[in-house]
């Protein structure tokens, strides 16, 4: 039995790695078009930034060590021209063919689609180390003063923390309206006031049509991103509602035996049921693991994902999971809302504010979304929410949780449970 | 409507101030035995190790604000002598009567039960706020050399950092082979290991039997924890086999109009079904808030505790929640536990170690409880398994869970997922 994997980031050496686990006598190829395979997107503006200081230290793994370790073949700089799945094979550029049993694909995302102006040598993205590499160089090298990043996602969010580092006085552009793709009016105000509090300028009601055109002296291009879907596309692989590949709980697509994870995947949001694009390295690595399970034989199911995301923005942690209330609304909820300000621990251990909003169906009464703002550890009380969705939790369910206490660690009414309390008064 | 509730400290106060927001024509008197009310335990080791600097701290109202604020009489320095349900009134010491139509017993919990020579000079407990301000007294002016410590639940354990803290050197003795009441060998190793690490003798398996003939110039006596319950029995409430108060989910004792609340009443441990007694502040105000709701006339019900706790050992969090290996045993459970090593952050972002042990029931494939060891934010990762406990989660659904990833906060793979995968291998 032979799988062929298209993708060596995230999604596609999880999904290997898992089938190998399962199946030692499986030929195991991974096939990706970089010239460098295990790299993470989430390392490149702590790269630019100066946190992370050497190149090295965004590829986690080479080929070698999974030939090695792992006995995976892994072939980068290699690009699959077509998948011919009547024939169990992929055409690669220039023409040898690859031959599989099961086929896992995981493309990722690209981005900068609809924006011209990005070949200007002011002009960079982000998606791969080599892209961190050359804005780091040009940051050094040519001290520009004025930048302009557009796109308010994760990347753009940090580059302009990486900017501001380098002495770039920044602005953000977006044209969507809200930070992190999330439609949610109170989010946004806050981070817009704490980046114009550290001297960023923030304009998200800017549709930028040409990079290379901004008064800038350097641009990040964080926008536009689209899973890459072509490949599959051409081979008759179906795409669900948000442009990305459609698979079932065991993540295979409409072709059998052909599986698809990570940023070229939709998921299934499990407060909504609705299937949902939301591209995260997490997610990628989940999705690879279910898909090279499966295509080694086994029987997983990955049951979906609700969003939930964190991103630190000048030291303040940003961070939601489920639904906002519009899109409650938009999903046929009854929203009920509660936000409240309150510290993260005992008033003697030098707390600092936390603010958490929690949204809630009028009708069911279960936790639909949250949001938690705070300093040192937004991820602790963000988790919490995140475990109550997976659980179909009410708001009693929640403001009866039994969450530690100390001191240095906590105050004896958490946040989370302050904020349910007075969102079950409002039910 | 009268309502009277003897205890005036957490569970009691939560009870008063939610029945008062759900009756505003109630009237009610909370009955407080010592000179203070709204005191909590918790403090009071960090008021001795002097990080809380003024006594005024450990308060957080007083009387004159309940009065002014809620329109709550709160009385301090009376003594309950009976409680004469037949005739719906309490007897205080010095026979003057109080009448109720529905009381709330909070009588909360006394340690010290069975070690002589407490009355010693040099031998201290940790209940008020007056003991807090002998012993900081008695550290300052005196400066004892040798210490020890009685007892190693919260306080006891807390008590040897504030030991530590005034130039103490201290052995810390229990009887029990456990901290926190946990009997879990691995939990015991690494306390005992941290804290011989910074100059703390440990004997678990002392049996202390009189305080004031100990090789020490100072005693902190943290142990012989006991729920206070004579007032109670001797009015014919029911008592569970744990010692404490037994009631139903709406905190409703076997005399109708009587309810209990807080350390002097059992809860009921929400992995095993069964009633236990974890005498915590976080937990009596929740069963606070239930009975006060339940004695004004709500419909509302306490669904009980995993047992979840925290603790700061010299700057090591220790948390755990749920059942250990042998708790599980014992309630029937078929335990398969993992434990794993990892970092709470990304690489590049000065991570440092995190232990996560999980236990699972082999036949159920349910998480049935776990422990987390790390120094900088214990409760994240303890509170996600506890929300998971709620809502009987097995190890499938939480190695499944989306939960947040930003380097700054978290690895991508967050420990209790690594720990949680691991586990489903061995299920």
């Amino acid at each position: 039995m032979r799988l062929a994997v298209i993708g060596g980031v995230a999604a596609g050496l999880s999904a290997a790695a898992r089938a190998r686990r399962l199946d030692p006598s499986l030929e195991i190829t991974v096939l990706e078009r970089g010239p460098t395979v295990s790299h993470g997107a989430c390392g490149l503006p702590y790269f630019v930034e100066g946190i992370i200081r050497s190149a090295d230290q965004l590829v986690t793994y080479d080929a070698a060590y999974f030939k090695r370790e792992r006995n995976i073949e892994v072939r980068a700089g290699v690009t699959v021209a077509q998948i011919e799945h009547g024939r169990r094979q992929v055409r690669l550029e220039g023409g040898e063919i690859v031959r599989y049993d099961r086929l896992v694909i995981a493309t990722g995302a690209a981005g900068s689609k609809g924006i011209q102006g990005t070949e200007a040598p002011h002009v960079f993205s982000l998606h791969t180390p080599a892209d961190a590499v050359r804005l780091r160089d040009f940051l050094v090298s040519s001290k520009p003063r004025r930048g302009v990043v557009i796109g308010s996602g994760y990347i753009g969010l940090e580059a302009v923390e990486a900017l501001r580092v380098h002495g770039v006085r920044v602005t953000l552009m977006d044209h969507c309206g809200c930070v992190l793709g999330r439609p949610d009016d109170h989010l946004v105000s806050v981070v817009k006031k704490h980046l114009e509090r550290f001297g960023v300028e923030v304009d998200l009601t800017r549709n930028v049509a040409g990079a290379s055109e901004l008064p800038a002296d350097v641009v990040v291009v964080a926008a536009g991103m689209r899973p890459n879907v072509d490949l599959a596309a051409e081979a008759g692989i179906e795409l669900g509602r948000s442009g990305a590949i459609r698979t079932d709980e065991r993540m295979e697509t409409n072709l059998n035996g052909i599986y698809a994870a990570g940023d070229c995947t939709e998921s299934r949001h499990i407060v909504t049921g609705q299937p949902v694009w939301i591209p995260l390295g997490t997610t990628a690595n989940k999705m690879g693991r279910v898909a090279g399970a499966n295509a080694a034989g086994g029987r997983e199911r990955f049951p979906g994902v609700c969003g939930t995301s964190v991103v630190r923005v000048c030291g303040l942690g940003i961070a939601f999971t489920g639904l906002c209330v519009s899109d409650a609304r938009a999903a046929g909820f009854e929203p009920v809302s509660v936000r409240i300000e309150a510290r993260d621990r005992a008033g003697y251990f030098q707390p600092r504010p936390v603010s958490v909003e929690l949204i809630a169906d009028r009708r069911s009464r279960r936790l639909v979304g949250g949001t938690v703002i705070e300093e040192r550890n937004p991820i602790g009380r963000i988790n919490v929410l995140a475990t109550a969705l997976a659980g179909r939790m009410t708001v009693e369910d929640l403001l009866n949780l039994d969450l530690a206490y100390a001191p240095p660690y906590a105050p004896v009414w958490d946040a989370v449970l302050v904020a349910a309390q007075q969102l079950a008064h409002q039910l």
